[in-house]
């Protein structure tokens, strides 16, 4: 069964996510008698999380002070990928305060990468980004035991197994720390500014160079009985298909993601059959999945063939997915959701075709709204709730 | 976000699962003080819901007297099938008072069936199973709003459409009633008695004339949006299979359940593949499952292969499954778990090899220990529930 979420931290999520408000308004938004939330209240303010913000405008009655997140509240968001690391800092409504992006080898192991970001961090610092962290959230593009703060066995970072992420982080930095998988923190980050903004249910697939989905069900992430869930690049779509890295044959991801694509994007190119990837190829040497976008965008026939094609075989996973899960949205992402439109076209089209009416009837099939920033803000919000969480004391 | 669990109703299922207690225990199973949950319990005294019974072995001072649940207290609780009748009277322990069952046909509409149910209340009552019913559950084939308590397009239930099986059966026996999916309440029914006692995510998987399943996720049923979560029968499984009673081609269901196996078996009889189910047919007429089942304990080589073939492809759709939720258990349960061992183990087999290791690690795929009792018991928990939920007020 699940815990209640106690008034403390609904009242600062509340003020996370809504910004400066009276008093009276957060009584009534909360539902709470006055007495009770002013009592809180009164504690937030001593601990140093909530501040007063000014006059509110009047209501008729006394002009009522308005209350916020202490300006000074601090969060690292972390979103680190197969071959990239992004960091955020934001200040407690999640607002950006700096970030910075570059690209980085996750094989190259726990400690090199780790300490990138702190290096990442302490360039923040010395700009004036912040004095002293109150949270880091990360994610990691792999299963984590999310209780634990290690991933575990993740198939594409190597040295990574169990390595202690969550309690490097907290020393490095003397701040609670909180540790996901890449996909989850995703999904958080849509709901919380994206497009799944205030749904229960849904999934958030993830396509680049793997294939995950974050699943958000009963309104939180659901990561199964070992933080797995939602590893759906290795469902079987074809089996007589290629190996996958995995050792199992025909897996969605071996079939259709950023490096499936690129793969026989090299083939068409060198084969003849697509005039656009030749070109791209003779020019620079090698082709990914950005040329294949941009060549179905000229009109190229066998990019916008490779498209559906990978469509209509993720479509068949996910149509599986609605027979079992039956949500109220899909939200696509990831590096490859720049394949738009044609790609969604074709996704939805098998979708629509092979799932149950009833639950296709209102179930909306569309492109992530946070683009890249979808992950750095799921981590800001999961930094956010762990920080929260130690205002109890 | 989840609603707490109230103190009466956390007391009221402890009583029932657990039976008399003395007031000292139910203190600390529940870790409330003493005083509160004097009070609580002396409201529910009041009530009716509680009964004193008895005094306590000594705990060293001084004795405490039990406290149950009422002994009048009465549920009743139904099985719809495709072609079955299951109806239970059970106590507020929900042990069996007295139960019934008989084959009916659900396309025979709702205003017949639930007729029929009355008719067999009625008996229970003439019988002294009960004065009065304090709630009543029911399982029906298809999908249901579980909010409104009516089924939602459920294809194999001619008539049914948003019929108000709540209603009529609360105005008939004046007290609450709950309706819910025939799948739900055997996962329902299999967490509260059978197998997977306490397990808080798992899949029920029901082969019967179709299949379905009941997702248990974070403790509780889920459902999805439109209240068809586990309509796993739809998912296509060989896109050059042989066209679904829903339309679609090679759906699991279309490859592999009671009528699909009767269609296979009959055809093997026909052939002379099978020399067991020839015979079967030569005396009977027809063959069934059932049939199948037999025959493959005898050893007929036919026999032994269709079940292998089905259990590959539930066992493929399986896997797809665990990739996805990475559930703790998988149950499988309905007519064709008759199918037993042999079905089990091609199964497992499948779904050990397909998903990633991490998720199959210590998940454990086993029959249903309830049966054809599944549905019943899932139906009276989830009357239990809405009667004490009355208890409130």
């Amino acid at each position: 069964m699940h815990q209640t979420v106690p008034l403390y931290l609904r009242m600062l999520r509340l003020l996370r996510d809504e910004g400066a408000i009276s008093r009276a308004e957060l009584a009534d938004k909360l539902a709470v008698p006055r007495p009770r939330l002013l009592a809180e209240l009164e504690r937030l303010v001593a601990t140093g999380y909530v501040a007063e913000a000014g006059m509110a405008a009047s209501r008729g009655g006394r002009r009522s002070t308005l209350v916020e997140l202490n300006p000074h509240l601090r969060f690292a968001a972390v979103d680190l990928g197969a071959s990239s690391i992004d960091v955020e800092v934001t200040n407690g409504r999640l607002e950006p305060v700096t970030a910075y992006a570059e690209p980085a080898d996750i094989r190259t192991g726990p400690r090199a990468i780790l300490q990138r970001v702190n290096e990442l961090l302490a360039k923040a610092k010395s700009d004036g980004a912040y004095e002293r962290l109150d949270a880091i959230g990360i994610g990691v593009p792999g299963p984590v035991s999310f209780r634990d703060g290690v991933p575990v066995s993740p198939p594409i970072m190597p040295g990574w197994d169990r390595f202690p992420v969550r309690e490097f982080l907290t020393r490095e930095h003397g701040c609670p720390a909180v540790v996901d998988n890449d996909v989850n923190i995703m999904a958080i980050g849509e709901r919380h500014g994206g497009v799944a903004h205030s749904v229960d249910d849904f999934l958030f697939v993830k396509i680049g160079t793997g294939i995950g989905c974050g699943i958000h069900l009963f309104g939180e992430v659901y990561r199964g009985t070992d933080g797995c869930a939602g590893d759906i690049g290795h469902i079987q779509v074809d089996s007589h298909g290629p190996v996958c890295s995995c050792g199992n044959v025909g897996c969605l991801e071996a079939m259709f993601s950023g490096a499936a694509l690129a793969r026989e994007a090299a083939a068409a190119a060198r084969s003849g059959a697509s005039p656009a990837l030749a070109e791209r190829l003779a020019s620079s040497g090698a082709v990914t999945a950005r040329d294949v976008a941009e060549g179905a965008s000229e009109g190229d026939i066998t990019c916008i063939k490779l498209i559906r094609d990978g469509g209509r075989r993720l479509g068949g996973v996910l149509a599986s997915l609605v027979s079992f899960a039956n949500p109220s949205m899909i939200v696509i992402g990831g590096g490859l959701a720049q394949l738009g439109h044609i790609l969604l076209a074709e996704i939805r089209s098998v979708v629509y075709r092979r799932s149950l009416p009833l639950a296709t009837g209102n179930l909306p099939v569309v492109l992530s709204e946070l683009g890249p920033r979808a992950g750095v803000t799921g981590a800001a919000v999961l930094a956010s709730d762990v920080a929260f969480e130690q205002a109890a004391s």
